[in-house]
């Protein structure tokens, strides 16, 4: 396993995708190749893009790519696949798309989905980008559909988080637009050709203006139309660059990288402490038939989940710690 | 706090609203009333409703409230919003509609979010159920944006699960719908006069048609226009209640209520376990400074996640259980 993260730590592309497919399934003594690997991490700029289904975030990060390539830049791509406790998965269609990049040496993309328990997706999404970190990419970016805790999380592994919204979707979209607020660094209404894009850019506006930045920095909005023509839909992905470096720049300049990189941490270690307490004591509970039994009486109705619970708490975790 | 369970059953609803917030806010001591309504449940039979951002779910319970009511049945209604990590939990537009209901004895409706840590949400889920069971509803509805995986593990609480699809969304929309197939009992169209409509019907079909169906159960799709005329949208509503009442009479009939009660039982099951096993060890990290400490190593790379995380795991667990 080590051996592993030494080979990706040389760029060896067949040794990262293995480290990442070990990651997915969480095959035992993956860890010990990321902790080999970890002290050679955090010299990449890890952007996140998130946003509703259908927002077109996968189109964008495709060209985003392109512009990034023009600028001398390595790119890593984790795509972060939801949907997959069930497709297994599937690279969806947008992002089959991307893989016109392979050829690229300075290009590694690989799809990231949940096979093992909850929250262990955000704890494989850190792993993966400290494996692309650690192959020497410059800049790394995440992506994910965003809506509940778990995409929060997931984001939370971003210095730089861009929102991606579309015109036409309901209230509910408001809501999380609303939601997705404090964690944007940067807005993006994509389909801006769409009706109703003028009028999202003004909600979206309205809600900055009632916004406070204490960190000095106010989100900008970037107006793309991934359905107009290649030339001007290149120019705005572009521009958006141009954001993404500003927004950076500024929190390099400012101390305030700092915050963003303990952001990180801290979401790195709560995943990290679900792996090593939660797992080992749900995999123990299911091997020894306990698990069975606990479900079974709550059927029966003879006990109820959180009597049954503080029973295994109390036979698994030390008094005073 | 048992008081509070009590007055719950008793279908005091100021009691029960408060009992509902306090599972909220993860109030201590609220496990307690929940361990005394606990016998008291398992009546009702839970809907769970879920579908992309904008899909129409809040508009489709809403009016499954007035044909439950024409059909005699109680409801409670908990509207899980997904975006409150943020937000702190503000009802949407489309809920707000929900409350024309308030008058009525028979319908109590709340909504539910997240304030504390991950994947608690699906265990206030659990719980609110619970409340809304112990009270006598005769239906309980529980709605949530579906796509990741805190949202399976929130639907994974309902007998029934209806999916809601609208037409003109992207390749990832189809993506997730094909990992909602799996869960989906029943599927809605809704926007049906939509462009697109008719080639959403004839997708979801085919993809019913590769799909195999071990229960007997093969998933009928609903076409709902949610936004014509009040009259025919509350005919198809009507419809759609019918196809939700013979798939509980199907589970009754086969023997295969017993199975989704066992999935709901292993749901709760594991939202205790963490609420009761990592929970208390993060608060103790939290107030003893161990977690400040561990970030600070992180940040300057003194050590990593898992390394740390395997140190915290020998000093809180026993050895052998």
């Amino acid at each position: 396993m080590e051996e592993l993260g030494k080979k990706a730590m040389t760029g060896d592309v067949r040794a990262a995708s293995r480290l990442i497919r070990n990651i997915e399934d969480d095959i035992p003594g993956t860890t010990k190749a990321i902790k080999h690997i970890f002290p050679y991490t955090g010299k990449a700029h890890v952007i996140g893009i998130t946003g509703a289904p259908g927002a077109g975030k996968s189109t964008i990060t495709d060209q985003l790519i392109c512009t990034m390539r023009k600028k001398q830049k390595t790119v890593g791509v984790l795509a972060v696949d939801p949907t997959s406790p069930f497709t297994g998965g599937a690279l969806l269609g947008d992002r089959i798309r991307m893989l016109r990049h392979a050829e690229d040496p300075g290009v590694f993309v690989r799809s990231m989905a949940t096979r093992g328990s909850m929250g262990g997706l955000s704890k494989a999404v850190g792993d993966g980008i400290h494996v692309l970190d650690a192959m020497g990419k410059d800049v790394i970016v995440v992506e994910t559909v965003g809506v509940g805790q778990q995409e929060v999380d997931i984001i939370n592994h971003a210095h730089t988080v861009i929102v991606v919204l579309v015109p036409g979707m309901g209230d509910e979209v408001q809501a999380i637009k609303a939601g997705l607020m404090e964690i944007a660094d940067i807005f993006v209404i994509n389909k801006a050709d769409r009706e109703g894009a003028k009028k999202l850019y003004r909600e979206t506006l309205s809600m900055l203006e009632m916004g406070n930045f204490p960190d000095g920095w106010r989100p900008p909005i970037v107006m793309i139309e991934s359905s107009l023509e290649p030339h001007s839909f290149a120019e705005s992905v572009d521009k958006l660059f141009e954001k993404i470096e500003e927004h950076y720049k500024h929190l390099i300049d400012n101390n305030l990288i700092g915050e963003r990189i303990t952001r990180k941490a801290i979401t790195e270690m709560n995943d990290a402490l679900r792996g090593a307490i939660m797992e080992p004591i749900l995999k123990k509970l299911v091997s020894t038939g306990e698990l069975d039994n606990m479900i079974k009486k709550l059927v029966n109705k003879e006990s109820d989940p959180h009597t049954l619970a503080e029973e295994v708490a109390e036979k698994y975790i030390k008094e005073q710690g």
